[in-house]
């Protein structure tokens, strides 16, 4: 493999250095963090910005109409159909730098390391940097793979975010129009495959010594958002042995979640990440709180056994206190399993890069990826990052994995390409 | 005692009707509920509101330096130090109609009363509404009453409530200037007493069928700010036997204080009532946990080994977790005893209007009352409410039980006058 003297030339690096530079104002909404939530002004300066990287990198860029930015590169004919590369480019609060960006900076590098080589493909590739995956403005997330994918559901045109903005809305002020979001999909045959390469945000690879790894699955997950009603009073006067107290049963509630998830086997987790109490103030006894949770396995079926767990603990403490509780479910991913022969091509790259024997694993987290694997089969690629630490200013990754990454990403393009033109046969009917 | 027949006449009904009247926009900053925060736009509109229903009573009113309405009905000579009765005007959020309102509304129809029968007396007679005693706005509480009773910390002058608006610029934006809030400030020979009627606020008059109650003294608070510090992570990838959560530490901590609050004499409450996760998303495990501890007793040594109690419960969970924890004092009120002479011609009055003994009683609840100690002898009358239920749209009221309050206290004027006149014998020294 030719690596390029510039300073300019496609490079793990230089992934790394343009996440960092994308890391706070205009490109965090935040000044004390970064916080690039989908629709917001970050976003938009953060599109402009990617656009012009992907214009030198070779590709043409457009935003479409679920605000994700995509470039394409042409392939030897034009309108020949697309292997997809990308990743999210919206955060959560207080976020990292790498989680989602890096995967869709790798996909630019990949592309003008071709680029720079003067290699056109039979196919097209092109980069797509979505613009919700996290949910951190509505009470959803991969709201625009699931637009490209054509999964949307109805229901989805009517959310709105905690400041009671509508979806309708945000995209107004983003130039778009909620009656046409649909328009963001695309065909089953215009796209090949979907791959995506992201930060592990977990300790596995880190802990045994691999820079890289390849996803087997991604872990199915439940999102609930509970509500718990008891009855409000004054702090100083109302008798502890009759209160009603929503924050007191919630507590209870917290520990439950808990105690269940810590229960299974290790790749079960279960969270309360949102909390509201209310009405919130010192000198009242809280009469609601709302908060969610997130339950996510490997399997589905230990999912759904934790579920059931923590709705009968839910529903006990609740009887118990004399508080009322509403359970409803917001979000429910099956374990999306990846696509065996591209996990393949990307498990020979990877052998390739690291002259080792590439560590498969499950994804605890959720990715654009299981939604794009209702349009063509995926892969993905994890990276390292230090301490297994994720959602957090203190994510970080070390370059020289990343240039590992853009060389086993390149690699990928180049075997896929040999199975694509027939040469290989690792690539299923399906995915010809 | 002679009532009037006209509609226009002073009332306990009328009382009743003007706090409703003032329950809903633009007396409220939200339409949703009565929200009427220290100098909000609701407050401004409601000191209109009560300046012109003073006016109409006979008395002349005014705005001072902190925002409390104050109004004056001059005595027999001109300069004459007054008694002083009222209660505060602003109101938690989702707040009853009754709490404070109703105390500065008697003040007015107590005024009213003798204003209609042409009765001067050898003092004044002011009527209060502070500005802020719930301190649902800035984070600490009766900060009104302390400017009056000349007990304001220099440390009060820089708060900044939740949205960052410093307390300087709220008051510029009142049309006051916190330079010169001290100028609210009262001299000790000017004021007489502070007699405060308002709601029980909890289920003991209620319960033993009373219609008014004398307070004896008002309970020992301490108010804590707790800050809990774990490691936020992603809620997919964060085994659970690493992680250190910082809701589930706070969970642990919010039984804790409910579990020791319960453990102590009837008297004794502990509440969290505010708490904020952060960063507060579904899918991440929350780093960091703010959360209030409000500790009250009749004694202040109860309310002190409770607060020695939970301390140190925190502190183990706090260490046990492998989380931070940063415990503030923000709030440190000693119990108040009402003065003797005061409450016992309150006293005879509640036993002439009802006929019956009068029921004497710790309030669990803080008051402006507590505040004015410190620079009059003080006493407070308790209402009846439904289910002891206040801070809440709820708390409700039964119009006899305020008209046998007015009565209540029309009689103790009288009777302080005839002590001031030096024809009784029930004030101390002090007080003349």
């Amino acid at each position: 493999m030719v690596r390029s003297p510039t300073r300019e030339a496609a490079s793990g690096p230089r992934a790394v250095a343009r996440c960092d530079d994308l890391g706070a104002v205009p490109y965090s909404d935040s000044a004390e963090h970064l916080f690039r939530p989908y629709l917001g002004s970050a976003h938009a300066a953060t599109l402009d910005r990617i656009a012009a990287w992907m214009t030198e990198a070779g590709m043409t860029a457009r935003v479409d109409a679920a605000g994700n930015i995509v470039a394409r590169y042409e392939g030897r004919h034009p309108d020949a159909p697309a292997l997809m590369i990308g990743s999210h480019v919206d955060s959560v609060r207080d976020a990292g730098r790498y989680d989602g960006m890096l995967g869709v900076m790798l996909g630019i590098e990949t592309v003008a390391w071709f680029a720079e080589r003067g290699h056109r493909f039979p196919f097209a590739i092109e980069v797509i940097g979505f613009g919700d995956e996290e949910g951190s403005r509505f009470p959803v997330s991969m709201l625009t793979s699931r637009a490209v994918a054509g999964v949307l559901g109805d229901q989805d045109l009517a959310l709105a975010d905690a400041e009671g903005v509508g979806l309708a809305e945000a995209l107004e002020g983003f130039g778009l129009d909620v009656a046409r979001l649909a328009d963001a999909g695309r065909a089953r045959e215009d796209i090949l495959a979907y791959v995506e390469a992201h930060i592990e945000q977990g300790p596995v690879l880190e802990a045994e010594g691999h820079a890289l790894g390849v996803v087997s699955a991604i872990a199915a997950q439940y999102r609930f958002r509970a509500e718990v009603t008891g009855v409000a009073g004054h702090a100083g006067t109302m008798a502890m042995r009759l209160r009603h107290d929503a924050l007191a049963a919630a507590a209870e509630m917290v520990l439950a979640v808990e105690r269940i998830g810590g229960a299974g086997p290790e790749d079960l987790v279960a969270t309360v990440g949102r909390m509201e109490v209310g009405p919130g103030v010192p000198n009242v006894v809280p009469g609601t709180v709302r908060f969610s949770i997130d339950i996510r396995a490997g399997v589905g079926a230990v999912r759904d056994r934790a579920a059931d767990a923590i709705r009968a603990a839910l529903a006990e403490i609740a009887a118990r206190r004399g508080v009322g509780l509403d359970l409803a479910l917001q979000q429910d991913l099956p374990a999306t399993p990846c696509d065996a022969g591209l996990s393949g091509l990307l498990a020979d790259a990877v052998r390739d890069v690291t002259g080792a024997a590439p560590r498969m694993l499950v994804s605890g987290a959720g990715h654009d990826a299981m939604v794009m694997a209702h349009l063509a089969p995926v892969a993905m690629l994890f990276l390292r990052c230090r301490g297994g630490v994720s959602h957090h200013p203190a994510e970080a990754v070390d370059v020289d994995d990343v240039q590992k990454a853009l060389e086993a990403m390149t690699d990928f393009v180049t075997r896929f390409e040999q199975a694509w033109s027939g040469a290989g046969t690792a690539l299923t009917e399906e995915e010809r």
